[in-house]
């Protein structure tokens, strides 16, 4: 059997990658091939435990340290129980969110460095990458728009800190993507849904050839 | 203000740490030290949470890498706020197990291996180590007599593994205090509370000396 393919939504809040990455699952199932879609933290029992920690921790909140800790073991338990014996079973994986996540947001924005983020990736996941990994890039004043639509100004421990924390996630996920461009594809995520799944099906499409 | 010290007991289920380590912090009191007694995993409200997960896992249990993490996860926070604070504070921590514990047991028993264990402590609480381990040294059948008492033969998720895993905790508790004399006093576990007790004091007392 053919193994399956491995597909990441990364980018800030907001940029719909939620919405985008169950369209993609449905449009991928349309092309003959089995796709799951998935997301992180989260995916398995275990790790939405995690995610419940993460997004609303206990007592006073977690450090940058804690927190990049706790996303790594959701993200091992995540990989080892469902992405990898999923793709060996010859199914796509869609995920929103995986590693590149915790580079930009502990790493970059929470300032525990890049290495330290790859470190607990080896170590718990044994540096598993997706095959492809989609960054969807919207304008900062678009995301507010939306996040003020969607949530009515609530969010989690993390989607509520500030702007500037914000702005070194965008920062640092454009940096990861620049310093890789083999594994990335950059997605304009404004405009309509469907105008922004129409650029990632035609960025996935290559990946399809042969395998449906 | 003087730091205080750090003092950490160590070694495998059932060999009379808690009860212990709590005798201990009694006895520096009694000598005018500010001391606080605590625990691994554990010690505040992230940490304790996790500790949930620990020891009654979502799902199908934890893979050895996920519960590293885990580990390395409530250690951080403790660490942060819990730990340093004191110490800074001028109090002595008495805690119940450490890091040497997550060498033994997901680096030894677990297979993860010491490396990838003293690389999470780093990223995840820089490195701190105690001013003195304690290894609470107990024969293996001495041990099961006396976990047979406490819970009737019920165990959580980590202590309820098989003899083989325990027996390999063990022996990685051995090399861990082997390799670093200066950190570690063994301490034989046999006899009565007060027995070991005063063994404990009578390695603790040294570093007691100008410090009341």
């Amino acid at each position: 059997m053919t193994r399956g393919k491995f597909i990441a939504l990364e980018g800030g809040e907001g940029t719909g990658k939620s919405t985008q990455a169950r369209l993609l699952a449905e449009w991928l199932a349309g092309q003959g091939l089995d796709a799951t879609v998935t997301r992180e933290p989260g995916g398995t029992p275990g790790a939405e435990a995690i995610r419940s920690l993460l997004l609303a921790p206990p007592g006073e909140g977690w450090g940058s340290r804690a927190e990049a800790l706790l996303f790594a073991a959701a993200r091992s338990d995540h990989v080892e129980k469902l992405i990898l014996p999923a793709m060996e079973d010859g199914k796509w994986v869609v995920c929103d969110r995986f590693v590149d996540s915790s580079r930009a947001y502990q790493g970059g924005a929470g300032e525990l460095g890049d290495d330290a983020i790859l470190r607990l990736h080896d170590i718990g996941s044994k540096g598993v990458r997706p095959d492809l990994t989609l960054l969807i890039e919207v304008p900062a004043e678009r995301v507010a728009e939306r996040l003020a639509l969607r949530d009515g100004g609530n969010a989690d421990a993390i989607g509520g800190r500030d702007a500037d924390y914000h702005r070194r996630v965008g920062e640092t996920f454009r940096e990861i993507a620049a310093r890789d461009p083999d594994a990335f594809a950059l997605i304009d995520g404004t405009g309509t849904i469907d105008e922004v799944q129409s650029r990632i099906r035609s960025v996935v499409a290559p990946l399809v050839t042969g395998q449906s």
